[in-house]
């Protein structure tokens, strides 16, 4: 399924990285499962993490690295299909080992090589399998689209589509290019970052803009979507700006960044969610008129991880009741006798009550790949857009696969 | 499914309490949908009820009864198939409607009607089908085990098994008896009482005395449990004391009456969570070394309801790692490194961090009907015992089926 709006379109590659991808033999499937990203010198760089309290060793250790080298990045290493979490210094040892050895072939300190992984929790990483990849994985790097897509595919784990999207503006007498990939399609509900996301910029601009702007992208973007309301223990987005492009972020082009990256992470934001596990239909919800955004997302929050009104959706029901009963448990103090819900054009609850609508309408609405559904508090002026999915059979299918 | 402890065993009517069921029409399927419950005179009575701010107006009707007698229910009417809730006016007036023709039938004042309702949502409830049904209802109650069963089949919806308990215990010269019905299968993540119990009790006891007593059970037992993390607008728990025994509660016999309604609580709620919308597996999640039970309870909580590790279950997968990370996407702000998990009798996780199993045993434990799974934060000194469910397939299909 692709949404209508903000499909990828196509894809500039902005100056200063380089891509590579192997096959470390870390997915049993053998595929791609090896990733590399090599940024020009003086790239600068910030991310946000998941606010997991259990957190993967590479997060920390990205972490640590990106406040050591006060927000220098050269060089992105990923593995797929082994999360590198919770099988205790075994974790620690491995990453450092990895980004050691990355740093070496580069000719880098290890502080600038940022680490990520994906897949599985609790399984030690195959150190001896990653470790005598890495020539490989840096002489084949390059600047072409193909190496990209190859990248792409290197950090994918369930997903069923690669996930970019780019933007390219004029400032001045300089083109700036920001381009994102991620990967992520379970344990989607990102807390303050999500999954994993790279964004590559060809702007000059200090980690301090970097990070501020990341932030409140973050907060409008991969903060408002969820699939199945589990965050993961390495969630990502990091934020990289070569400079290459010599276009400096200055009172005329940093609103024409920050644009840029909003619409980049709101199209990988709605990527991540179509390609949800077992997702059928997504649905782009809409809370209006409560107190304030931390009220309307608390709402949208809870009505997206009610089982019963996702099974609902699964089956195009416009059960508008399983609607309302998750507003009502959402913690918030609302007043259902001033609560409407609209499925797509349609009012199809009035002040917390039942109202005549068009009920064929409602479910061929909610039938379509992507549908509408707002909720008004009458409680104030927040709104928040939030994207969430419906909960199949496939998605339970999909992970009640005996793994282990 | 059936739990191997507390399963429900002989069951004792007490004095005092009379049963009735009928066929109001309000189901499609034409199986039983009208229950009645007469109370000797001089019945005390107490409820606990939903916390969802949206409620349905026999929860709000039952709360204003209970307040204006002061404790005191000579009837219960309950209907299933429809959960007079949010359809405005229209679910009051039907509400005040049939506890007036219920009450006008035994000579009854209508506050003393004590009024529930189950099933969907924002539909209106055929008010018009349930009169003409009440007299019928009211001539043909009875005190035998075949009323009662009766009863019990009139307030189910997607039960799949009557839900029943009691026990009996002497007090000086007089024998006590607890008996408790309910129905409950989705929509089950009580916030204060869960889905609809009655408890009727032939003990001599004030509504002050039965209101303390039903609190502290309902937060030991029907508050420990989640099939689905929905909380429902209808949910109530009711507690009715004919007097009828003789025995009273005094020093001695208040902690044998407590542990009798402890034990009654506890098998129902064992129940209701084995007859779980599409329930495989039920396991025992026990939470230990929290500082405090509201911690645990937190933590149990995130785990009960977290898709990933509710569909590892449904595979029997001793994926511990997803188990982790719900529980440090809690909230709580646990330490990753201090966290122990036991699936059985065998540690899969000490100190955050992998251990080695047997995993084919750890597989055939979560295997059986019933499992158990202990969470050991080493944080202080308060444990919780929680139950929940896998999540299967089945549970989607039997709320995605299209039913407006």
């Amino acid at each position: 399924m692709t949404l209508p709006r903000r499909s990828p379109g196509k894809i500039y590659l902005p100056q200063g990285f380089s891509f590579s991808a192997a096959c470390a033999g870390i997915k049993a499937s053998g595929r791609l499962d090896l990733g590399l990203v090599e940024a020009a010198p003086r790239t600068t760089a910030a991310a946000v993490f998941t606010k997991n309290r259990v957190v993967a060793a590479p997060v920390e250790i990205g972490r640590a690295a990106l406040a050591a080298t006060k927000g220098r990045v050269r060089a992105v290493i990923v593995n797929s299909g082994n999360a590198n979490c919770a099988t205790g210094n075994h974790a620690y040892r491995s990453c450092q080992r990895i980004c050691g050895a990355t740093g070496q072939l580069l000719g880098l300190p290890s502080e600038e090589v940022f680490p990520s992984s994906t897949g599985i929790i609790g399984v030690p990483l195959p150190t001896e399998k990653i470790l005598p990849t890495l020539a490989t994985l840096v002489s084949e790097r390059g600047t072409t689209r193909k190496h990209l897509d190859q990248f792409v595919r290197a950090i994918m784990t369930t997903d069923k589509r690669p996930k970019l999207a780019s933007v390219r503006f004029r400032s001045g007498k300089e083109t700036i290019t920001v381009l994102g990939v991620a990967k992520g399609s379970g344990m989607i509900h990102p807390q303050l970052a999500t999954m994993l996301v790279y964004l590559f910029a060809d702007a000059v601009a200090t980690p301090a803009d970097l990070k501020r702007l990341l932030r409140g992208t973050c907060e409008q973007t991969f903060n408002c979507i969820s699939v199945d309301g589990d965050t993961s223990t390495n969630d990502t987005v990091l934020l990289l700006a070569s400079g290459q492009s010599g276009g400096r972020l200055n009172d005329g082009s940093r609103k024409q960044f920050a644009d840029a990256l909003g619409e980049v992470c709101q199209s990988l934001a709605e990527q991540i969610v179509s390609d949800g596990e077992g997702v059928q239909h997504v649905i782009r919800l809409s809370v209006e008129q409560a107190s304030s955004r931390e009220e309307a997302l608390r709402v949208a929050r809870a009505v997206a991880h009610s089982l019963l009104v996702k099974t609902a959706w699964a089956g195009a029901d416009p059960n508008w009741g399983r609607i309302l009963a998750a507003v009502g448990a959402s913690g918030v103090a609302i007043k259902p006798d001033t609560v409407n819900i609209f499925i797509g054009s349609q009012l199809v609850c009035r002040n917390g009550a039942s109202c005549p609508f068009a009920e064929r309408k409602a479910h061929r609405h909610l039938a379509k790949p992507v549908s509408d559904v707002r909720i008004i508090l009458q409680r104030g002026h927040a709104n928040t857009k939030f994207l969430t999915t419906d909960l199949t059979a496939d998605y339970v299918r999909i992970n009640a696969d005996y793994s282990t």
